[in-house]
């Protein structure tokens, strides 16, 4: 079959061996695969994604001398069953799948190991068990984001955001974009977006922020003066003092039961939702140092530097820092369902679609973010639209 | 009155104004006051601290060249009240206080600030409405560890942490014990501690650690292989692939049901409850890198140093780390009555106690873990007991 092919940093169009589906496994055609913004890490910077996974136990993330086709962004159809299947559904039938695949002993990454090719190809394994048929009628493109929505979902979820706070996505590239829809699917009232690029806030605000800034002009942090965050230590202290107040107004609660009474009263402050969506060093510290107190950052970019802030400084303001990696495959599953019930459209973060002879192309126009945020691939087609 | 003046680094004893109680404010006996780490630092690199403090809107932290009286963990008995205060207490009344004081405009921190003169001294003043009587007939020596005690007690509770996860105290110095102390009162199965002294590991076991390490010789997390917790990339994977089959088995579950239950079949990996009490550079750094995935690790150790970490891997291992500072007020009430009903015996802790000429001697020793956790100040005694 054909296939794009990553070696030495090359993407080229080549003949592969036909995949043959093991115990377990189902093949599928490729109907839309999507570029993610690791797929241009693993292409240049191959090794540091490799050691670090190896620093876990994962020692098969591709390195730059091996042959790998990527792509762990997808939707397909049953073509073929491996032995030992359930097959449940027909051939033909619409699915989507994580990119997880146990390939003999090990569970393989798809699309990021020389061992589990990925769907930057006419056809890709899968896992049967980690498979899903798509309901509804969902579109192939739509299902293809699947997985970068999961990654949104599982970031929204761990942030523990409620409708009534503030959240802020700092960064505005496909994650930060697809962050910002998952907010306002789960209904976060206020939804402030950053850029620097005119062309990603103008995403932004089709994915439905609610306010979009340009850091050179302004920071997400305008207009905050005025809500109930905390920005400097003296209302720090009146909210004590003010909180010791209202203790002494309840005097017949029972001591065990005060300090409920006072958090529900408000007396515990708390900052913002940030989503930190950039990934470059240096914007975890200025996150701390620019943000009210008692903030909750969760961490979505992926810096791969060594990196620095200072600790005082986040102990000083109470930051919580929420370091997140990819979803739980239950939170993979209720995201797709969450696209097929219409509860989100991802559609917005779709600016062009190439065929496999276009997939190069498509990596040097990502790295302007003027024009493009997801990019699909549609392996029998020789239709590039950019 | 007498009282122990810092300036330019040097502690010593000096007759100064006696106290005055403004509008809202009491005069207090000091019984007994604490040294804390933050004192010694403040001692030595009070421009730090200053800065640090102006950045987030307060500037009257304390200046090398100021004149300081410094103290804010006390407990005392009521002498005079100020205009416009409630008075229900009677004279003689043994009381502990926030260390938060209103002077004209603005509320100033007790004893870290040459505007609010603290505890190393025979008088103290303290805001009526951030005072409490002490119950119970607790001893001043056990009031007085009140504030410290509170500091760990909201560590404790930010924490989140639950009675079945395992907790693991880095750092064994007062705040770390005072964290053991408090976890077991909160009902932690196992705590485990981690220091180079055997001074401190005694310590740490008579606090009720369960698990004493010396990380000269073993790491805290070990015996964690045989735990549930994951600590590699291929137990999280099968982790999936595990909670997928286990969410084939339960089809007539509505979807949007499907993550709930997964979660309670534990399929959310976490790790333990991480309690950093060190606070130098490089430590952040080492537990994301060493513990287990999933880890919550609460930052009470203050590093007053730029550090360096690498977010990737913070990311990949999932790691939470919660900045924590001080306590809300009403902790510190909670705390009080924690330890006046006999929840949690803060005792341990008392390593020596001293007299005003004492205090800069007490600065010295505390230099060396070996030997002290929490030295006390009585003002009018002139025996010394290190």
């Amino acid at each position: 079959m054909k296939a794009v092919v990553c070696h030495e940093t090359k993407l080229e169009v080549a003949d592969v061996p036909d995949p043959v589906p093991g115990p377990g496994q189902v093949l599928l055609e490729v109907v839309r695969g999507g570029i993610c913004g690791s797929d241009l890490h693993a292409r240049r910077h191959a090794d540091q994604l490799a050691d670090l996974a190896a620093a876990i136990g994962y020692p098969d993330v591709m390195r730059p001398d091996e042959q790998v086709v990527m792509g762990h962004e997808f939707s397909g159809r049953v073509l073929e069953y491996g032995p030992g299947t359930r097959q449940a559904w027909a051939t033909g039938t619409p699915v989507v799948s994580l990119p997880m695949i146990r390939m003999g002993e090990k569970v393989q990454m798809t699309g990021l190991s020389a061992k589990a090719p990925g769907a930057y190809a006419e056809r890709v394994l899968v896992q049967e068990s980690l498979t899903m048929d798509v309901p509804n009628g969902l579109p192939p493109e739509t299902a293809a984001l699947t997985e970068p929505m999961a990654v949104a979902w599982h970031a929204v979820r761990r942030s523990g955001v409620r409708k009534k706070e503030t959240a802020v996505v700092i960064g505005c590239g496909p994650i930060g974009l697809a962050v910002i829809l998952m907010l306002k699917a789960r209904g976060v009232k206020k939804v402030v977006a950053s850029d620097f690029s005119p062309g990603r806030r103008a995403l932004a605000a089709r994915c439905g922020a609610d306010v979009v800034v340009d850091p050179a002009v302004e920071g997400p942090w305008t207009g905050f003066e005025e809500s109930s965050y905390i920005t400097d230590a003296n209302e720090l202290f009146d909210l004590a003092l003010d909180t010791m107040g209202k203790l002494r107004r309840v005097p017949k609660l029972p001591w065990w039961q005060v300090l409920r009474a006072a958090e529900a009263a408000g007396a515990t402050p708390h900052g913002p939702v940030v989503f930190e969506c950039v990934g470059v060093p240096g914007i975890i510290d200025q996150i701390i140092n620019e943000s009210p107190l008692a903030s909750r950052v969760v961490v979505v970019g992926v810096c791969m530097e060594q990196d620095s802030f200072q600790p005082a400084m986040a102990i000083n303001k109470e930051v919580d820092l929420r370091f997140v990696f990819a979803y739980q495959p239950h939170e993979f599953r209720e995201t797709l369902h969450l696209i097929a019930d219409g509860k989100v459209d991802p559609t917005p973060l779709i600016t062009g679609t190439v065929g496999l002879d276009g997939v190069a192309t498509a990596f040097d126009v990502l790295g302007d973010p003027e024009k493009h945020a997801k990019i699909l691939i549609d392996p029998v087609s020789d239709v590039t639209t950019l």
